[in-house]
Formats: C-alpha cells, sequence, structure tokens
C-alpha cells in the first residue's frame, strides 16, 4: 500500500494484470477481504518446488501473521524468505452463456513478501492471540497457553505492503450477440453459516460453550 | 501415488509430517476431496518469488486441469515448471480447551509437479469442458465456445501422482489434565449451500436456468 491510493501497486510483482478493473491497492479492501477469510494459502519455494499449504491467521494493522509446530518444514522454508499469502473467500459461481463467460464471485488478497521470524516473548503471544481469536474470540474463555505450549509454536509475520485485493461479484460479462440467444445466464450464489456448536466426545457435562461460540451460531460465514 | 498404497508417498516431497496420521497417499481420497472443493490454490515461483493464484480447475482420472487467459502471467510462469496446487474444503472450527488445540476441520489435497501445457485440440477442449462442467455441469446447455475463445485461453496439466490428502475432523485433541477443567471444548462446524440461481440482469425474460442449475440450488456446497 502507498500514500497514493488504491490505484497505484506499492511494487510491480503485485501488480494487478487480469481483470485489474475489479482490483485495487486499497489497505482499508485489503484488511476486510482478510478479516471475512478464514484460511491463508501460504506458497514457499523449497529446492523441489513451491509448496502450498492452508494455515490459519491472524492480523494486526498492516502485519499478517500465521503460525505452526517449529517443526513445520513449510514455516522453517519460509523464515527470512520470500512468500506468498492468499486469503479466498467464495461467493458463488457465475455462469456464462457461453463457457468462456464462466467465472466465480470471489474476494481475494494476495500479499507477497518477506516472512520474519517473531522471536520477541510479547509480539509473540499477541500473534498467537490474533491467530486464535481471528473467527471466534475463545481466547479469553480458554485455558491460557503454558510456556511449553508457547515454545512449540512459530510464528511468522509478513508485512501487508504489498498487497493487492480483488472483488469479482454480479453476473456473467457476456459477448452482446449473445445476449439475444436462447442461453441461460445468472450466478449460483454460495452461502455459508456457522451451525450449532458441537461438544468434543470427552467434555465432563454442565460445561456450556463461552458467548465467542453461542453467538457465531447460525450466523453468516463470511 | 504407487501401487503401494496409502501409506507410501510417491515421494518424500509429498511426505506428510506433521499431522501425518490424518493423511494418506490413496488414489480414491485424493479424488474424493479434490472432487468436493470449487478453488485451487496454485503456487508458481517467479524471479520475485511464489505467487499463489486462486482458480477454477477440473479432473480427469488422474491429472488436473486449471486455465486462463493466454497472457495469465502465473500460467505463463508455471508452463513447463513445478508448481504446487492445493485444493481446501473448510468443515469447521475446532475449538480447544487450550488455544493450543484450536484447530479447524478440514479435507485438503496438496499436489505438488510440472506443469505441462495442453496444445493438443481433443485434450485442450475436453479440459476446458472438465473444468467448466467442475461443480455445475453447464457446458452442453451452453452457447459452444468459438475458436477464438479456445484460441484465447491457455490450459495446463498437472499429474495426480504426487499427491496427498489430509482429513481432520471431529473435536479438539486435548492434554488428559484439562478435561476435568472448566474449560470448552468442541467444534463449531461450516455449513455452506447453493442458493437460489439468480439471473443476470440482461438476461432476456422466459429464459429459464438449465437443470444443473437448478438442481444444485438448496443442497449442500460440498
Amino acid at each position: 500500500m502507498t500514500d497514493a491510493g488504491d490505484a497505484t501497486p506499492a511494487s510491480e510483482r503485485i501488480r494487478l494484470r487480469r481483470g485489474a478493473h475489479l482490483g485495487s491497492y486499497d489497505r482499508d479492501s485489503v484488511h476486510v477481504v482478510l478479516d471475512a477469510g478464514v484460511v491463508a494459502h501460504v506458497g514457499v519455494v523449497t529446492p523441489e518446488g513451491p509448496v502450498v499449504i492452508p494455515m490459519g491467521y491472524g492480523r494486526d494493522d498492516d502485519v499478517l501473521y500465521v503460525h505452526g509446530a517449529v517443526g513445520n518444514a513449510a514455516l522453517r522454508a519460509a523464515e527470512g524468505e520470500q512468500v506468498c499469502v492468499t486469503v479466498t473467500v467464495l461467493d458463488g459461481l457465475i455462469v456464462g452463456r457461453s463457457p468462456f463467460h464462466n467465472s466465480m464471485r470471489y474476494r481475494s488478497v494476495v500479499v507477497r513478501g518477506a516472512a520474519r521470524r517473531v522471536t520477541a516473548a510479547d509480539e509473540h503471544m499477541a500473534a498467537l492471540r490474533l491467530i486464535s481469536d481471528h473467527v471466534i474470540s475463545t481466547w479469553e474463555h480458554a485455558r491460557p497457553p503454558t510456556d511449553a505450549e508457547i515454545r512449540k509454536t512459530m510464528v511468522l509475520a509478513v508485512p501487508l505492503a504489498e498487497a493487492s485485493v480483488k472483488v469479482r461479484a454480479g453476473g456473467p460479462v457476456d459477448e452482446p450477440e449473445d445476449l439475444d440467444g436462447p442461453h441461460w445466464g445468472g450466478a449460483v450464489p454460495l452461502i455459508s453459516s456457522w451451525g450449532d456448536p458441537e461438544p468434543a466426545d470427552d467434555l465432563v457435562s454442565g460445561i456450556v460453550p463461552p458467548s465467542s461460540v453461542t453467538d457465531i451460531a447460525g450466523t453468516r460465514a463470511t
């Protein structure tokens, strides 16, 4: 993101080319999609080629955090290196009069940057809480993490300085000559919602879920 | 996939390390998750680092196809090179007694391999149809693609020879000493379904959606 606003990418490598009219580099728009998403797909280069791993994540202003076990091979390969973090929210399928104009309704963010390993204890703990609370704020209701649990967890920080966002809504953009034809065009929305909480099989009777869990039941997921 | 079955990865680079007990290399299990997913996250290496792009996809036996505009920078960078294609289906959030045991319910496939550009006309057309029909079979109801549309579309094939699949269901696996504590543990399912078809703004009145579209309305998305 730059002070130049939403029309100018912070670097050439995040410049939108295809469907650029659907996208921007606007900081707030990037945040909105990251806050709506649940899973990040993290791309890392290994000696055997790229690898893409789905991960939970959290955000603090213009920093995105991912975490995993200290021994996680993808995180270790990512430490100090260039990564790409992509978050996609799928909103539906778009059906064109021609398959060429099929598409999807989606919101997505692509972040490119160097992954910094978080070592300071306070940032490490804050990042774990951000990741834990990203969708459901259960941290304050849970048993606090032990020192051993914290030591076993590696956190990487990726700056949102180089990020683009793309949003595709609406229906197909078909060829003008197809509009009078016999073929249907439109969209099929994807509707995602959180269901009722399911207690663990080993839950002691009488323990009720925290309000952050019950509050989310029945709500739209994105 | 190898004849050795689901316990043996076809290569070291796809060996599951973390949570290996949740995964396999079983061909049918890989297919089931790929057929349930909608969006693939395709990882490619560029001179400026890795990039991960969300794409639709299709599958024909042990080949996965993705497509895009001939000028698509990520596809061009991928042509003939090693890529990683990851498909994730999110089924819910798992809430542990401790944040350390938070997790997600998910099904995911990670494919690593070289991306081959499809040049033969028959395979190209078949791949376009597979991608188009992956979730909703609209191809036969649509206006057939023109030669110009086909020429503008690039298709890459990625073999499923090196693929792993991971499935996480159920609830948290907490510390034994936490089970008698006061903290709730369980899961919040994510329920996704296809909504009612929405006609395009420019749809001529009287054109009804094909049965493949109306059949999917109200059904579970995965």
